[in-house]
């Protein structure tokens, strides 16, 4: 099983794919996709759009798992990451594979083991479930992997005997 | 010039096309895409992305004007309105029109000489304004068809003498 995540994003847009084989998670390829804030916004959405469907292409994940966006948060960036969510989600649908959303609380309950973790927490979670030599960043493609982590329903146990150790650890 | 509008959105996406010619402003094409809200959200935007990209590449408008999305109207719909935009912004900037976007106020003020006009008003407006047999309906394609002619800069008199007449007539 092979899954694609994505944080979306107007001005960074993570992505992190992580496959799952018999010796546990794998990650697979992770970043951020930026478009320059002095561009106009049209220009912006379609240049993120052509880089979204280069990745789908390129990776062919069977299950693209995209942060669901909650409208509470800043204002200011919301209809961006509402635009770039929209995107995302096309993209996926267009490219055959099945489309799942998760709120940022689910996917920091399934990875961290409670839905108030931090970026840090989530960052070391990642690094420790995928066994990175480093921490995965920026914390876009460390979201994005912990998107793809989610869906691919990592042991519940194991992330609960890991959120411990990253509790004792801060 | 000939210009395209596009009002976003996920169940009703209006769009409205507009030329203008020695002989006035002329409608050539008005109408809704819908999207069926019993079907996944994913399915829905990337119809709504290739229905958006069929249209632009039939019509070959020389600019898009795209209805600016607001954040304080109805939090239920305004994330599909958003991701709607998105797509809109960014299919009509991959045709390799200009684009543009204007706030309802905007339109309303070119279109009909002040900025809380009722949809009707906008409707009657347009009719007039396009020399239309009837009232273009529904709502949505008339807002577009009040985008497309907001960019073409209507006369202010004409419009401020016709908006005479609405208000008179209502």
């Amino acid at each position: 099983v092979f899954v694609l995540g994505i944080d979306p994003g107007l001005s960074r847009c993570g992505y992190g794919a992580v496959v799952r084989e018999r010796a546990g998670l794998r990650a697979v390829a992770a970043g951020v996709i930026t478009t320059p804030p002095s561009e106009p916004l049209p220009q912006r959405l379609s240049a993120l759009a052509a880089e979204l469907r280069t990745l789908l292409s390129e990776l062919r994940p069977d299950t693209v798992a995209v942060e669901r966006v909650l409208f509470q948060t800043n204002a200011r960036t919301a209809m961006g990451v509402g635009q770039a969510s929209g995107l995302a989600l096309a993209a996926a649908a267009e490219s055959g594979a099945a489309v799942v959303q998760y709120s940022p609380n689910e996917v920091k309950l399934a990875v961290v083991g409670y839905g108030s973790a931090t970026k840090s927490q989530v960052q070391q979670m990642v690094q420790t479930m995928l066994a990175l030599a480093d921490r995965p960043h920026p914390p876009d493609a460390a979201d994005a992997l912990a998107l793809a982590i989610c869906h691919l329903g990592a042991a519940p146990l194991a992330a609960r005997i890991a959120a411990a150790a990253v509790r004792a650890d801060s």
